[in-house]
C-alpha cells in the first residue's frame, strides 16, 4: 500500500519514509485505511531549504499577500467543512455537532480572519517612532517557524491551520507544520486547502510545508537546526520540556503550552447562594468534551463544611448520571487511568469512577477524587499530576489559612477561578487569596469556569511555567499572539526609503 | 579591619561573610582601602524573605509610591554627583569629564526619571479591554528580580541604579542587587541614596536590597531559588550562559546582555565620498572609552580595493597617534591580550598594537587586526571572538558575494551598521546586504557608528542570541524595558471593584 505524500515547497511530494503509521478510529478502536509517513531527515532537508528561501521572498512581498492568503484559506476551510467534519469525527471521536461543525471549525475560520485583519492594520508590529532622534522600532518576523499541534483540537490548534500557524504566517514567517499522528487525514485536507489558497494569493512556494510525523530524535534535531528560527508547540509536558531544553541551548525562542490543572476555588458563600446552578456549571465544565481541554478544571478547592460535603455528594451523582463519551486515543485513555491511580497513591480518595471503559471505544469512567488540604500540603507535586481527561480532584481545606498555604504550592497554570458570594461578604477572603493566585495563572476568572477561550485581543492563553515556557506571551488573541514569532528591530538613522513601510 | 555591611530590608546589616575583597584602582593598580564582603547564603536568606514580603506590600500600594521613589532617587544621585564621580573615577579609571560627570551620571538620572514617567502614565502595562466579553488584560510585575550589573558602567548599568533596576522597580518588582566587585564603593554610595529615597517615598523595607559579591555557586543557587522571579544580567557570555542554563531549567525569565561585535560595513562609495571624516568617525568610535562598550564596533567589513587599503593604512596611523588610556580592571586587560592572540591564531594579521601597556595602569595598546573574507569563512567562530576593549578586526572581502557569505556567518549582535554612498549608487548592494544583517542585529544603523545608545522609547538595546537571551526584549528605552519584568495577566469576568486600576 502506498504511503501518503508530504507537502514540500508548494507541492505534494513522495516521502523518503521507511516507516509509516495509521490513524485509529477511537470509537471502533480499528485502524483507518491511509498509511502516512514518519518522515526521516531526508524529507526535512528540502523543506528547510525551501523555508529559508521563502522567508527572503516573503520579506520582499507586501503584507497584503499574507492577509489575502489567510482570508482565502479561511473561506476554503469553510467550504470544505462537510469533508473536514466527517474525517475529523472518524479520527478523533469528537462529536460532529456542536463541537466540530458549529464550534471548532467556525473558531478556526475566525482565527484566520482575525489574523488577516491584524496583518492589514499592522497593529501587531507596535511601530514606535522617535522622530527627533531619527530612531524607529517595530517587531519583524523571526524566520521559519516549526509548529507542532496537539491531539485535542484537530482544526483550531492544528499545526497547519490553528493559532500558531495563523500567528506565524501573519508575522511573515514560513511555517513547517508537524501534524499530530492522531488526525493525519484531517491535517492532509487542511494542508491541501492551505496549498491552494497559497497559490491563489501568490505566497512563495516554501511558505507552507507539512510533514505528518517525526521520530523524537528527528524532532529534536529539527528544533536545533539553524534554519528553524522559532517553535510553537502545544502538547504534553514531557515532550514540551524535551523540546525546550534543545531550543534553550540554542538560544531559540520557543512557545510552549504544556498542560494545566486550572484550579477553581468554590467558596462557601457561592455554594450556599446557588448550589444547584453551580453544580451544573462545575460538573458541566469538568466533563465537557470528556475533559480533554487544556483549560479543563482538574483541581477544585473547597473549605470544609456541610455545604461542601453536600455539593461533593451531588457532584458524585452528576458524574454517575452523565453519559460517558469517547477519548481521543488509546494513549489518552491509558495515561488517564495511570494518572488516576497515581493520584490515589499520592493521597487522593476515589469517590467515583477510576476504571477504563464505560463509553464507546477508548473511554474511561467519569472520575472524581477527594483529598484534604493537609494531604495536599504533604505531597503537593504528587497531587498536581495532570490526569488529562474526565477526572477531577476536589481538595477540601479545613480553613482559609490552610487554603492559602495550599494555593502557594500550586505550579504555574493557564487559568484559575474564584467563586464567591455575590453580596460581597467573602470579599475579605478574596483579597487574601487573589494575590497568591494572580501570579500563578495567566487568566484569572471570577464566578466562571475556565473552559472556553475567547479569541479576543484581551485574552491571555498563557501563564507561568510549567503551564507554558514564558509568562510574557499568549497563544490566543490577536495581535499579541503574532508578536511571539517576532523580534524587536530598531532602525537608527536609517535612510527613509530603506525603512519598512510601517515606520515611514 | 571591618568588612562593609550589606543592605538588607531597609537597613545596613553586618554580613556573615568569611571572605572579602578590595576594589583596585586601575590607574595605580593598588588596592583601595575598604574591605567588602563576599556574601554567603546566610546573607541571602533574610534578603529573600524580605523581598517576598515586599512584593506583597508593593502590590497593595499605589503606583505613585514607586514613581515618587524613582524621582527622589534621581534627585539624590544628582545631589551626590561630586562624591560619586570622585569614587567611581578611583574605582574604574574612567575620566571624570566628560564621561562620568557629564555623560553617564546625567544619563542615569534621566533613566530613573523616564522610568518614573512611565509609572505615572501606566503605558508600560499595555492595558487591553474587551468590554463586550468582559475580558481585560495588562502586564503585571513578576516578583523579586535579581539584578547583576557589569564592570563598564558604574552608574548607568549599576545593579542598584541602572536600567534593569529602574525597569524592575517601575514594574513593581522588589530588587535584589548584586554589585560588581570592580566598583563596590560607588555601589555603596548609590545604595545609600536608594535607601534614603525609599524611606522618603514610603517603599516597603525589602524593596531594595544589595550585596556586593557572591561566589559563582551562590549566584547560581540564587537564580534557582523559587523566591527569585526573574533576573537581569549584563556581563560576559560565559557567566551569562551559566546563569541562563539554571534559569531555563527552572522556566524563569532571564534577560541577558552578553556582549556583541557590532559589525560595521564600510562600502567603497562611503569611503570615496568622505574618507577623512569617516576615518575620524570610525577610529573615534572604535577607541572611545578604550573600546569598553557593549556597542563597541569590534568588526569592520570592507570590499577589497585601493580606497579600502588607504583607509586601513590611515586607521593604523590613527591608532598609533591616539593616546592610550586605562582599562577597567586587570581582568579586562588580560582577557583583551589573550583575545588578540586568539584572533591572530584564528587567521587575523596584527597591523598595530597587540601588547599590554602603553597607558597608565592597566592598559593595552590600541590594536588593529586585518583578515580576508576567505579566512573569515574558514573560521567564522574563531574570528568572532570578542576582544572587549580597544581592539578592532578589519575583514576585507574580495567582492560583494563574499561579503554576503561572510555576513551570513555572523552570530546575533546588538547593533550593525552599513555606510554607503549618499547618492544612492550603492542602494542595490544595500538591498542585498540588509536582509542578511537585519535579523542578526537588534539595531540597524545607516551611516552612523554603533556606540551611543539613546534612552528613547524607540531604542532596542537587545538582539538575537548570543548577544542577548531573547530577541523580543530591550534593556534600554521606556516603557518597553519595564515589560521584561512582567507577565501578561488576563482578568476574565472579574468583578469591577477587584480589577487593577489600569483596567477599570
Amino acid at each position: 500500500m502506498s504511503i501518503a505524500p508530504i507537502l514540500v515547497a508548494g507541492s505534494w511530494q513522495p516521502s523518503q519514509a521507511t516507516s509509516s503509521f495509521h490513524a485509529v478510529n477511537p470509537q471502533t478502536m480499528e485502524p483507518l485505511p491511509t498509511l502516512f509517513p514518519v518522515s526521516p531527515w531526508a524529507d526535512l532537508e528540502p523543506i528547510l531549504a525551501a523555508a529559508t528561501t521563502a522567508f527572503d521572498q516573503l520579506r520582499a512581498l507586501p503584507d497584503s499577500v499574507r492577509a489575502d492568503f489567510l482570508e482565502k484559506y479561511a473561506a476554503r476551510i469553510q467550504d470544505a467543512h462537510k469533508k473536514l467534519v466527517e474525517v475529523a469525527k472518524l479520527e478523533t471521536g469528537l462529536p460532529a455537532e456542536p463541537r466540530l461543525n458549529s464550534t471548532e471549525l467556525p473558531r478556526t475560520v475566525d482565527q484566520l480572519r482575525q489574523a488577516a485583519a491584524s496583518v492589514r492594520d499592522q497593529n501587531w508590529a507596535l511601530p514606535t517612532i522617535d522622530a527627533a532622534r531619527n530612531i524607529r522600532s517595530c517587531y519583524i518576523p523571526l524566520g521559519p517557524v516549526l509548529t507542532i499541534g496537539p491531539n485535542n483540537f484537530p482544526y483550531a490548534y492544528n499545526s497547519i491551520a490553528g493559532g500558531d500557524f495563523a500567528s506565524a504566517i501573519a508575522a511573515g514567517c514560513p511555517v513547517i507544520a508537524k501534524g499530530h499522528p492522531a488526525h493525519p487525514k484531517t491535517t492532509e485536507i487542511l494542508a491541501e486547502q492551505a496549498r491552494l489558497a497559497a497559490n491563489e494569493a501568490g505566497l512563495p512556494a516554501g511558505t507552507i510545508q507539512m510533514v505528518y510525523h517525526l521520530t523524537p530524535e528527528e524532532g529534536l534535531k529539527l528544533v536545533a537546526d539553524s534554519r528553524i528560527a522559532s517553535i510553537g508547540f502545544t502538547g504534553s509536558r514531557a515532550t514540551g520540556l524535551a523540546l525546550k531544553k534543545v531550543a534553550d541551548e540554542h538560544g531559540k525562542p520557543i512557545f510552549l503550552e504544556m498542560g494545566s490543572l486550572n484550579p477553581v476555588i468554590l467558596l462557601p458563600g457561592a455554594i450556599e447562594e446557588k448550589a444547584q446552578a453551580l453544580l451544573d456549571e462545575v460538573a458541566g465544565s469538568c466533563l465537557l468534551g470528556m475533559g480533554q481541554f487544556c483549560t479543563n478544571p482538574g483541581l477544585l478547592f473547597f473549605l470544609a463544611g456541610q455545604g461542601t460535603d453536600t455539593f461533593i455528594a451531588n457532584m458524585i451523582e452528576k458524574y454517575r448520571a452523565a453519559p460517558v463519551g469517547t477519548l481521543l486515543t488509546q494513549g489518552v485513555r491509558d495515561n488517564l487511568h495511570s494518572s488516576v491511580l497515581a493520584l490515589q497513591k499520592a493521597g487522593a480518595e476515589l469517590l467515583i469512577g477510576g476504571q477504563s471503559g464505560g463509553g464507546t471505544g477508548f473511554s474511561h469512567q467519569h472520575t472524581l477524587l477527594r483529598t484534604t488540604g493537609a494531604k495536599f500540603l504533604a505531597n503537593p507535586l504528587g497531587l498536581q499530576r495532570e490526569a488529562f481527561g474526565n477526572a477531577t480532584l476536589a481538595v477540601v481545606c479545613k480553613d482559609a489559612g490552610e487554603l492559602q498555604s495550599v494555593l502557594k504550592q500550586l505550579e504555574g497554570q493557564l487559568v484559575g477561578s474564584i467563586y464567591s458570594h455575590t453580596a460581597g461578604n467573602e470579599d475579605g477572603l478574596y483579597r487574601q487569596l487573589e494575590p497568591i493566585l494572580r501570579n500563578q495563572v495567566g487568566r484569572l476568572l471570577n464566578d466562571k469556569m475556565p473552559t472556553g477561550v475567547a479569541v479576543s485581543p484581551a485574552m491571555n492563553h498563557g501563564g507561568p511555567y510549567p503551564a507554558t515556557g514564558h509568562p510574557h506571551f499568549t497563544a490566543v488573541g490577536f495581535p499579541a499572539s503574532i508578536r511571539r514569532f517576532c523580534m524587536l528591530a530598531c532602525y537608527d538613522n536609517v535612510r527613509v526609503g530603506r525603512l519598512p513601510q510601517v515606520l515611514q
